[in-house]
């Protein structure tokens, strides 16, 4: 029998990127796509792609009508909405992934801070489980609502995690220099995304401050015993999907690169989709592109001071296959169900 | 059982598009790849993008060697490549899919005259099989060895076929006016394929003679019905994946755009790879990216004059997917079997 | 003395490149330039490359005031804008150049069908000189509103002519396959223009019709003898700026390649920015880019059959190039004044 | 009367770059350019953007006849070729620029370390002056050998020079994380500058060290009264042109970013060619494409932590323009002249 899977606010790039790896998935069936602007047309009218692999059309987001056919619901959606729909499919019983930020910040100041509302969902709050399999693996297949890890803090926090985690790192001292695809921006009309603004050019953004960064300073300080902070600058890079993630920080105590490489290689080894490179690998972001795997490299170019390379494709393993991911965790389903897909390079 | 599959000349785009397909495909595993200027070298280690998907290194190509371990050999190397290393394994019963042009054309006067060699395999020559399914399955069921075609005749021929079939147009005034990525050139160190050179910049090339237009014009006078010129002008687009063909030619009698559609959606009801959109559309290369599908539109901007617009992805339906299709039709696999990807969008 | 240069409509692409063009052109200046939208804010807060280049901040579009300071008024506007706020400016002598569309079809029936609105300046109409320079130059110098002729229209009569004016070509053979870089489309925040959606693909658009097809049919035909008709298939490529159009025609006797070479070569032996490039060459979009040029090359690729390329940068001599040209002639000024750029390769 | 300017080695970018800016330079003309490959060849046959600006042929590198006939001669050669020919135009009283990296680095040693050869011209590397105008003007208008700057260098200077000169970043903790177009790699037909390559990803590469590593160290030294520490992680970004450096740096005591930003202000303020952006900018490298300028924001996003954003377009600034600049400084012309382009935008 298969999972049958509702997918809330199916118009955007993380939505139709669930469609496409959702479509070969075994174990899995979309049931259910909601959109309000485009209800009534058929998916694949707007995303030709799907054209012989969904025969679905567009409904209204109806919670009830979710909670009756579907196991699992994904929230494809900007924040503030699987806060207010969410609740009446969890007290169905259905499972719910959010790939958008409401349940990502236990602190509800802190939402509000950074998100510019008041959260609205407190109770279900407390329950959700942030979804990196990398750290929560044991408390995601417990769960029933999975808060879906950012793109950026997804490459992040795999990058420093070995070294936190081993309290080598100076905590004040991280440094991440992220740069990402224009997918990341979403699939809306506006005038910085254009071709002919985001192409054959090169910018930073928001370096006063940026959501992502809350993110990654709560989960790593889980795992550093003690607050960490992170400057975060993030770039928007003229190309489509990938993050590509340079870390930086200050080393506590004295390690030589072939011990770093150890301890990389060691802290995933179990890892289904974390592949930390041989010595001295520069990751593409092409070597991830369609692919649920984060691939590292650890560098030391002078003493004291660690260089870790991290990508992603910040579509699946930094939204809609890491969702996969946490659904097949959920359902106890074989983790890597689904996304075997090997990169598309060139 | 699993089919097992050598590939000669595995560096190229098509030899890594080649594993990246047969990685997933459950009725066959790659036995031997060879490079002679790799031999040694791991894969994975040119290729990371298959990480994980392939234990493989590299091999110099020894025909006794394929021939002891495969079933099936692929060519993914330069015309003149195969017609001298094929033979051997051809008489030792292992079939043959020819990935480059040697076993193209049917007359060895046309083949010197294109490629600046003389055919140096005529007996072999006679008994390929073109490998377009969509015009020759039941050959290829049959064939030992298969010339797959090349990117730009299988975009053009799927356009005009059904019109030609049907003897719709004058066969003096078709114009295939065709534009391919860059990885169409494959992956070698010239200078008009950098960045540099081929970004953000459009030109056409070749306008005098392109080895693709004798392809097409045998192909399309099989089925016309007599002898067929093409006027093929090929261009170079920014991008790194696809084939868009703009196909011209006058109707030899009046049929409306609806009588249009239909022919072309009759044509290609049963085809599982060849798609014909709905009226009034236009096909993007994105939606066939990393597909095996052709995606085809027809239209009638004046009477008497028809434009079908035709995309593939040049590496997949217009390469190596094409030739995993034929791999199938040859073992008598379904014939969609790992070829099920859908495109990668955006 | 200089020039005074008002810009309506200053905030699209055309008008950042008037901007540019103009920041150093030797006999002008911009005293004005409008933005509804931006009124108050200073042009090089919106575009940065401007800094130190022009102190100048929008202000609402008011005839009046434009009069008062401007000797020639530019309209970088969509259609309808020119014909409602022109009048007053040409009534209080102003001289007009419009590069958007209102005044380019002669036929107002045939505006009325292709833009979907009734004509509001009719006499104006009737004044307007079409102004491409190259078949019009002595009308333009008479002037006081120039129809700055479309991306497309120029790339495509500027290719043709020499043919048509000898009587080389069947009138209804011409097919003109036209591809353009995203910012032919504007600086609009739609959909279709993403960087994610434009992106790394390719298509056609509008084969049905569009709005240059009429444009060219209409001045094609003046110097044909004739009526021409053209089958006109715009594509979107993966660029910023760019058009290349493939032309295609068939000749009406026979002619061989060196004497094609010597007519287009005696057609522009006079024209500063028509480049005829040697036999066999194939002009690259980023050979014009930033310049106000066109470059062509022809081909015969087969008895009875010719093949021009065509490129330019659609934003200069596709739009705000030509109208700097048109207004050198229409002041007496040198016409290549303030058009002497390098184009920018790589 | 104009220079008379030879160009050794003109067949790379930086080389077409300066006959780009040196075709409307009122100042100077070219009189030689070499290239042993293609001696014999026109220019404007090798890059169609100069037709109609150039006349010239590329001849054979003689260094006699460049010093009979030129008042300064730029190499745009690799690394090695400067020190063997400049001595003997030196010798003769010729001006030389060297754009490539024979005389930046003071230590013969370091040269050797990095560059993997002797450096072989000793008495002249202590003669040559550091070109960048911002640092060193005075003592390049006495110069007779210009090491002209590389490009990364020349971002990363500008950016952190203010805080460094002001004594205000602990001189250990500098991190230069930088991004670099493919046009930084020169036209050469390498396989990782191929579009499909470098195309549509995201990479960093020499992490553990990069040639422009001792040169920014060696010159920031110079101005923070003590040696200076630089982790340099740079990346290939899929782009043309453009460099974007971040730079990250611990203050060494409390400043708030207004005074921050008037430190960068009033250092730059009599700068032609770098440009300080308002409060809270994020430049990007469109805005500097083409044009000779650095344009620079800092940023404090937490206390303690400063970044700075800088970019240039690396043919310009970061080469052939800063060249320009130094060639108006030599000879006493405006440092400005020929260098006023508007940055091309889209």
């Amino acid at each position: 029998m298969q999972i049958r899977v509702g997918i809330v606010g199916g118009t955007g790039y993380t939505g139709v990127e669930l469609l496409r790896l959702l479509a070969r998935h075994p174990g899995a069936r979309v049931t259910a796509i909601t959109s309000r602007a485009e209800a009534g047309m058929r998916v694949d009218a707007l995303f030709p792609n799907l054209r012989g692999h969904c025969e679905l059309s567009f409904s209204e987001p109806d919670p009830a009508a979710l909670a009756a056919t579907c196991d699992v619901v994904f929230f494809a959606t900007p924040h503030g909405v699987a806060m207010d729909l969410a609740p009446q499919l969890l007290a169905a019983g259905v499972k719910v992934i959010d790939l958008g930020a409401d349940f990502r910040l236990r602190d509800p100041a802190t939402f509000a801070r950074w998100y510019g509302m008041e959260h609205r969902a407190l109770d279900w709050l407390e329950k959700a489980v942030y979804g990196l399999p990398e750290t929560r693996r044991a408390a995601i297949r417990e769960a029933q609502l999975i808060a879906n890890p950012g793109c950026y803090p997804t490459a992040t926090q795999l990058g420093f995690l070995p070294l936190l985690e081993a309290g080598l790192l100076d905590p004040h001292s991280l440094i991440a220099d992220t740069k990402s695809g224009a997918s990341g921006a979403g699939r809306a009309a506006k005038l910085p995304n254009l071709l002919c603004e985001a192409g054959d050019s090169f910018s930073a953004y928001a370096v006063s401050g940026h959501r992502h960064q809350p993110e990654i300073e709560q989960e790593l300080s889980c795992w550093a015993g003690g607050e960490v902070r992170v400057t975060f600058v993030p770039h928007l890079t003229p190309m489509i999907r990938g993050i590509h993630a340079t870390l930086y920080g200050r080393l506590t105590r004295d390690i030589d690169a072939a011990d770093l490489q150890v301890l990389y290689e060691a802290r995933y080894r179990e890892e289904p989709f974390v592949d930390v490179l041989p010595p001295g690998s520069h990751p593409a972001t092409r070597s991830v592109r369609g692919a649920n795997v984060c691939r590292i490299a650890v560098h030391q170019p002078r003493p004291g001071q660690v260089v870790v390379l991290s990508v992603i494709d910040n579509l699946v393993k930094g939204a809609s296959g890491q969702a996969v991911q946490n659904m097949n965790l959920l359902f106890g389903l074989p983790e890597a169900m689904g996304l075997e897909d090997v990169a598309l390079m060139p």
